[in-house]
């Protein structure tokens, strides 16, 4: 940390901050410019910090510039290589495969959710998404099937081959969920919903941690330091859009910020190019550039009747576009080094 | 809800609509132009309707158009002259005081908060604020007293003749807050923790929800549509910044939210103007802009010694700063029609 | 300025950055911390200044922060007691008076100039405001009605004993403009505009310079410095909203620009709450708000007749409602130290 | 356009409405729904249009919804195979092939830019790209060669090949470029430029115009409807980033503007991630992004020596990485059916 002295700051002013670095168990060293001066900081982190932090209101003091990164488990510098995660039937998510998980919006109904799971399987899809507790913007929307949409979800991926993702809204949900459930979603509502992060800690279960709408890459990453804290080092990151002046799509994908994570974290990255534009048209061309800009995955919405889903039908492929697409990924990765899964058997055109 | 079609939208997509409307079970309105149909949807709301929405990508579509809000309860129209929120000891929200609350970020010791539960009594606060569970960006923070904090928080206001409003992260919290507070605060990151707001619309303890930093009015509006679904309509909305590219200060705290609510809805609106600019010399005139837009409230950091604090230091007054602000609000007020209370007795120069 | 190297640079890449610093003409000081080391840079500013900002993408280098800002001439330093700009007829911009400027978005007929000077200058307006030549989005739309509209500005603003501030496009037109106003106005759109900010200081001519919509206040401060290093320090800020996710209305306006502003800059400040919300019903609450936050003056759309306006009419005051904010300012300005101009003689109630 | 009443409105409010359509020269519908009234406007659209508009504030009026687009030449229904525009010596740019400009931020010496246009030019850039007249924020910065930076990018790119693409500021510098240049550049800061814009119109040069900053995709499409309406259909667009809460980067290049670009018009489409993400590292990935999510081209800033570049150096590639960076695109073109020139003759390892 440093402290930024205004040009016209007294040496009182100057020495108080000095005193008071001290006081707090740092060293001070001081960078006399011809305009201004600058404190630095040196020493143990983490003792008394904020109070450090709280004199950047201090007489004289333009602002303080932290240095350090105040995350530590989910740097680059912890696992240089970068992390790969094992989900189980040889599905290593941050390896040389590019991993597609794919379903409705939320589960509707068994022959929903079976229908759905075969065709995104058979176009090379690994993970089956699918909800089954809600989180709606108005308390009078469908608000999901709950513990038998959990049923359903890993019913219909065992048959397929798939493992299942969904989300986890509250840490009460956890229990019921551990059993049927491959990799645990906190949606971007609840990316800073720390009683939720610190109980998925606490499991060794893969979190799939959305990026919150207005958060920094920085919150981002430290939100997975909470679940990292708790000692489950299995987190996956995910851009799915932030909110910006232009509202043509319900989002702004943020696709910057996979390379931009790349090189802070070593955690691998997702997209969701569904989430993050809000229309069926658009979710193909951002599907692209996220995996030319190196996402480690997608996670994409697939209906079987997009015009009749309970929820988000708006930016749900038709299974077949599906198929399409994961052939147009299967030409790019190549050109950044990676593979996408083979097509099972082939995709009938069904639409 | 309106249906804006593509100038080269054919009629077999118009009637596709059509047709999708009426299954629906609403009626279809036709407007055609010169240049592009319009297609009005007519009838009882709530039915289906995620499925017109899903319509939005069908072909020929440009977008949709939603023209009914979509919260009720919260809505101007369902209390004109608009809500008073009785907090009990004659403190009343809503009404013609604007009523404020002060205190530290977080409970950190009985000799803290008393000293400042007593200076912002004096001042004319009718609330003391101050945290015993935080939630804090990282998880190696301070992270609040606990249930210390709370008895403390409580012992200080009976003995300043205040009330007491703190924040609450998850709703395996209510019951043990439910004796020690009188107004429960939902943090701008829990904005839409929908378990939270949900166990909240179950009790009939008065709420203060802050908007969440990326939140629109309408969002603000249904997350307290969620709390007064479940039967508690004690809801008090909180201004307390949003984020835009302009990062000088932490906040952009958007003082136009307040005349907007009025105009949206009968619920009363605060402002936080402590957290609105996260900077000690910006809060007091923010915190008058806002009580001359109209703001029911404030909610203010006040710290005995805000450079040892163990967090929100660099944003919070110093008691006389507080005692001061209150004078200059307490001239404003009546200019919109207002009133502050009077100081208790007389405000000691003590700083 | 300073280098923060990130944990793992290497001596190498710390000593390359070190000879580019002395190369460059500056001194290096190091910083070593436990985690990473930082350099300061210490000497004479300027001097290939671009090349040290190169070095920030080098091997090695977190990121560079700046230390000093980059304005000079607008910086509060220059002149810490502020700066107050004589219009002429006692106007004096940057006093205890909060000054105002009002009038029709567009000048659209002498009759129509004419009726609105009257009303605003009774009402306690200084100048009067109207746009000659006017910038549009769309090439469709009315674009002003040129120099004879400042003729009529000017004739309508010497009945009334008012000053004239008019919007300048392009360098072209300054000729023109100058013996007919006396504020130049630099529209949101063209605050980046150098040619015109160049041009304008080689003027003696006062100017109000608005903040574009997506434009830091560095940035304003900076278009500032264009002008006053042409030797015309005669500029007067204008916050004016800025663009963020919120659509409810047209702008957020940014209340707290004007207190950080103050803080900054020697410079005075206006609000222009017309533009900044867009909607005649939300005009008087933010300014009444950035009176509170301490503007030194506002600049606010009024019209005869709003409804049948060629421009703007959905935020101009009709000239009742501007003289009934007048009396709200009034009663606030004392609240800040400040005063607003009496009414020049009863204010007819007439809409 | 649609006003959507709200709906305690009177009938008297409605009918007024009602009335003012009517005397503006539009044709009133009525949808009355159970909640509220929409009045639909048919007819001629563009006669007293700013009128309508204007009652968006009216009593009993919600807001107002904008049906059509008010861009026209620029609309995809206007040629929906889309448009090629010739450069001349084989360049056409919204064809098959993806079209690279590349070059140095501004000229600086005969020996830079001879220098780095032989390396792009080997590694299949087609356009060579330099500054001459350079808008800094800082009247302080470089401001570029002028003149004679122009006659020596003309001569650079005829000696490799390339077309040549340079910022022109100001309509007063028009005149002199035209025999230099193939492309006038307008940047992001002019996008809002009108005088800049009109005249540029009234030439028949080839137009790169970039969006602003915080400018809405509507917005740039309006810009582009000032050129084309002079009577000039040469426009190219140019995504390079706009202004979000988001820091870490120094604009958030907006990906998905491609698609919509594409959807909405038929001008081809750029992308600048040089610009778009300001930092060396980035450009890459961000490229090939662009190129994935179907751009028509893309300008990308190339210096033999970034880190003593006068300006952008931090966000210049070396010429052997931009060499590089070709070969990648080139491999991900053909997933979307384009093609990238190929190297003129085999490329140096020369960094």
């Amino acid at each position: 940390m440093l402290f930024n002295m205004r040009g016209e700051a007294t040496d009182e002013e100057i020495n108080h901050i000095v005193a008071r670095i001290k006081e707090c168990g740092y060293e001070a060293h001081l960078i006399r410019g011809k305009e201004r001066t600058v404190i630095g900081v040196v020493g143990n982190s983490g003792r008394h910090r904020s109070e450090l932090e709280a004199l950047s209101s201090a007489p004289g003091v333009e602002d303080i510039v932290k240095i350090s990164h105040p995350f530590k488990l989910s740097a680059r510098s912890m696992r240089p290589e970068g992390s790969q995660i094992d989900l189980g039937r040889g599905v290593i998510v941050g390896g040389k495969e590019v991993i597609v998980a794919a379903g409705p919006c939320a589960v509707e109904s068994r022959e929903q959710i079976h229908d759905v799971a075969a065709r995104v399987s058979k176009a090379g899809a690994k993970l089956l998404r699918g909800g089954a507790f809600k989180p709606r913007t108005s308390p009078y929307s469908f608000q999901g099937m709950g513990e038998d949409g959990l049923k359903l979800l890993r019913e219909a991926a065992d048959k397929n081959d798939l493992l299942v993702v969904t989300e986890v809204m509250d840490p009460s949900q956890i229990e019921v969920m551990l059993p049927y459930v491959d990799v645990m979603q906190v949606g971007a509502r609840n990316m800073q919903n720390y009683h939720l992060l610190r109980a998925l800690g606490e499991t060794q279960k893969a979190v799939l941690l959305k990026r919150g709408m207005s958060a920094t890459i920085e919150e981002l990453l430290l939100s997975a330091e909470y679940i990292m804290a708790g000692g489950n080092y299995k987190v996956i990151l995910c851009e799915r859009g932030i909110r910006t002046f232009d509202t043509y799509l319900r989002n702004t994908l943020d696709i910057a910020a996979i390379p931009v994570i790349k090189g802070l974290s070593h955690l691998p990255i997702f997209a969701d190019p569904s989430h993050g534009t809000g229309r069926r048209d658009k979710v193909a061309p951002m599907a692209r550039a996220a995996v030319a800009a190196g996402a480690d995955g997608l996670i994409i919405e697939v209906h079987p009747d997009p015009e009749r889903a309970l929820s988000d039908g708006v930016q749900s492929l038709y299974p077949d576009q599906f198929a399409h697409l994961m052939n147009e990924i299967r030409a790019i990765a190549p050109a950044v080094g990676r593979t996408i899964a083979e097509t099972r058997f082939p995709v009938e055109a069904s639409r």
